[in-house]
């Protein structure tokens, strides 16, 4: 039950990070197939702010932040921290100080599966923040946890040196090894999408574009002007009673 | 459990629409006698925004969002795009291609009891959106549902045509019969509350101007200084205590 | 069941309140021992704004806004009012009316336990709300309650005369005989902070300034480096897959 | 804002409402093309109890149940009562008085989308109940509402005289007009799980018996051993991180 | 920020507490003038139960039981130990351990506004509980707290020596100096209960016994015939629909 | 975006799943270091009951139980189903035609994070659940997902052939490859537990027994006589309103 600060892990190529780092959260998430998101819990304290870097992980105990402290020290250039804990908790394990420790070493933002505090200072300095809870409730340093080991957030698991990419829409996490391909298919997507958008534009309809009137007729769909399908609902309801 | 696409149903009038147009969710919603406002799990992804149209609605499967395409067709000038789903979900249903799409057609907004992505592309775009959720999660086109057919979201129905009115309030229904009748409530209503703002300005009180003070003595409700109060309740408690 | 409404409770010195307004609500949280935050429901509805004031009180039954009526005649200059509910509930019990008679009574601002409309307008008229939730909807003026009685908000109770301090991350009071200390603890508080601000901006970390590296020590918490810990890892796998 | 009592609603036939009641709630659903739950809000307080009955409506505002006094007189042999509320309440809006008084009258149960209290003595007294709370808060009996009107619990709309069937599964609702229909569909699906549940206790597979192994291809799942596939994965990784 | 364990605090008299026990939650709550309910949060782990005692109260920190091991020895015969956060937590604090040396010296039951565990061992052994969450999840003893202090649960305030009543509808406290009262208001109330129950038994209703027909005429609720109902609200919508 | 079946994984040795069957989920969680619980969403159906097993994994789209179908067949005696879904979802994935199917092939239980029907018939055949929801909502079978892939639940990993331990409080998992361990851990903490118990029934303290008083005594807490301890209280008040 105690916990370990695993220095060095690998890391995602940076160059690959800022790839990935120009296509938004849903992009890349679709790009990969639509996995890696950190579930609907983690919001923006900002708004219109998007960042990617490399995962720094914690994991704490609620209400103790013991091993963000430990944390600073591994995180560098790059990276962004992430902070699991081992059960439910909106406490705000982390404010102001943290940040501007963390600023002077590079690191670009925090995910947190937790709370946050000081969200007006840290919006103010710059430091984007994603996390489940705003509150002021103080913690303590008094517990046992673990830095750079894999962590689940959302359901996903992220692991040291893995890539995050947060926005407005959330967080998603792209695994180390994956980095490059997750910036190819995104980019492949991007192009896609541009040229719906241009087809969109122009007035032409996903339906066709997709296909997808065969998909509706398939499914059973049909097609109705208003007034015969309420005459046909009065009618079921007309037999339905006379039944 | 297949399902229908119900085209060229009746419409508000554009006219009262406009009017209605005029007044916050809250004045048409008090002005309607408290009817008609979809709850309060539909928040916007903007601020400062308000938006008034004839509903389009969409009943989805959760995770689904091929009606949304079938959907498109059915939408024009001045129509609001409004999603409910079969079993509650959180997806991410809608983004910014949809928006681009409807945008280009004339519809003023979404409401959607699901969720939504590229919140901050619908943002720069201007195409203002009510969710349920904020979502980067993908959806697949799979499965059947409806277009204009009524829908449930927040315990109040919507047909196709009802008038929607949404702003930092949330948002309203106003059945298309009753539109005109709810323009011009509403407009009695804001006159009413302008005058009762007047009297506030100049220092009056709501108890004197709705006659509450009787109100609060015939339910018992006394005023006692705070001395006479506090010792009453030690009074009270030693009596208890020596009971 | 009935109620009582309390005039002439003793404030907090003014004197106080706006020593304590110069620091954030977390900041003043923890300089009382991390005691006295109303829990993480309530939001505020505007970003970027910090309150101070003496708290008038209002438990109201859910959904009847009859005694904020009383309460604006308890109001005065410096005064924050904090409204309770008897039951959980999400209606819109207060709007930009009752802001315009508050706001020229000198009130500085609401925290509510229940829903509040009108919150464009509320904005744009600088009267700054906290509240567990946004809601149009309207409610009745037909129970009783009381006014300036202690209420319980996300745990911690609120006496008629405390003092109320809102930002950002939440709402915190402090009883209003610990005032000055609170002010005072809070001066020492920020004194700290700079420092380790200071500290922190050269490059220091929190595990040497705050001697956290015997308390990992001592937690039994140990340093590896990543492929160390990896290996041993598989190890561990590999030799509980052949026990 | 006032409202109504509705008196004598025309009602599903008691045959067709005996007919549904040897059902159960997820067949009775699935036979009516999936439609009519009530959610997931409302849990019964008893266990492996099923009852059928005719909807009487009523539609309170929250922590008020002076309707459900007026509802009563509208209650007769064969009936179920079913409350909804104007606003989300988890107040215990119901108890065993009026549960005497609905027993005598022939009325077989209660759905409630708010709270009831004396559980236990519910239970004793065989009177089943399914709510969305269980709370001893009391409530009072100052607003109006209405008796025999539409309401709309968990996004479906229950009229009067509507078929009500509740089991531990849920609630469902069939329309009075379709109560005929509803019970023999249930009844052809129950026999198509009769020959089902034959064939899986002879151990025959879903996959084989729905066709679903050309499903599965069709939308390219494919079987791989497992050593097969750990090492396909290793490549993945592999590849991926010399990229 | 450390605490205080405080020893021999004052209790309700025996006599009383046993008195209250006669009685249930909702009654005594009632009959406190609708008072004391610990909310909804808290449920029982078993069925048909109901408990009185006098509170041992215990403030912890979430995820740690320190003080509960603390609190154990201010228990003795005919206590109910109370437990309550000074955050949200769902961790299992308590468990058969606990129970095993709380019912040696004559502990009641357990009242925690978190999470408990060994539920089936908790019921075999007839140790009765209310909780927040059930929860397997392990807890430390690392920080400090404090023993009979007063706590909040529910928004409701329970001192050291309060009488606490919970059964299968939820907790109630009773201030210790009105447990005289509050048993004998509940005799009252039971009595007038029990008169009412005999009239619904013969078949009287709730609107004449208790005068309601007039409060509905005076809040404009009407009695109108199921068709002329219907027909009056076509005849609605047509006039909408033509204006 | 497409799924795999892979077949044939590695299974935790019968004989370490049967003796981890020996034990409550607490005890395992305790004695694998507080680790492995499936968070607090997921219920027990029934009560009273304990299974382990094999975990077969299975990954679903919300309200799509084809990959259930596609289980099936992978499942064999002794194992536990365990079901993940991609998004949340309550509905009613699993019913009685699929545990008739499984507890032909010697299937011990279902674990789901997401809805269940039939519940009072999976009751009756002693099949036993737990799951995220019960619901009667129907589901559909047109996507694609995955069989014995790893899945998460709960922020845990759950994988192919690990032992799952379920029981009123909750479930555990534990990795196939720490089964042995675990059961000795388990059968150490439990004899702990048992010398434990037999100090409490005798009277003995967790305080003395585990050393606590120091820990007290060194995080500063203090015993005080409640007497003392009040006036000091009333002292403090006094001085800070003289302040």
């Amino acid at each position: 039950m105690s916990g370990v600060i695993v220095t060095g892990p690998p890391k995602a190529d940076r160059e690959h990070v800022e790839a990935i780092a120009r296509f938004g959260v849903a992009t890349v998430h679709e790009a990969m197939g639509r996995t890696g998101l950190l579930g609907t819990r983690l919001r923006p304290i900002q708004q219109d702010t998007r960042v990617a870097g490399t995962a720094v992980t914690v994991l704490c105990r609620p209400g103790d932040n013991l091993m963000i402290h430990a944390a600073v020290e591994q995180c560098g250039e790059g990276d962004i921290l992430v902070v699991a804990a081992t059960s439910p908790s909106t406490d705000g394990m982390f404010g102001e100080l943290f940040a501007t420790a963390l600023k002077r070493r590079g690191v670009r933002g925090l995910v947190i599966d937790a709370g946050v505090r000081d969200t007006a200072e840290l919006r103010a300095m710059g430091f984007p923040v994603w996390a489940a809870a705003v509150s002021a409730q103080g913690t303590v340093k008094a517990t046992p946890g673990s830095v750079n080991v894999p962590v689940v957030i959302g359901g996903r698991v992220v692991r040291p040196g893995d890539v995050i990419l947060a926005d407005d829409d959330g967080v998603v996490v792209v695994p180390r090894e994956r980095a490059r391909r997750a910036a190819e298919a995104s980019e492949a997507r991007e192009k896609k999408e541009a040229a719906a958008r241009a087809a969109f534009l122009e007035g032409r309809l996903g339906l066709d574009r997709y296909g997808l009137r065969d998909t509706l007729t398939r499914l059973g769909v049909t097609w109705q002007p208003y007034d015969a399908h309420a005459s046909s609902c009065d009618a079921a309801e007309r037999d339905g009673a006379g039944s």
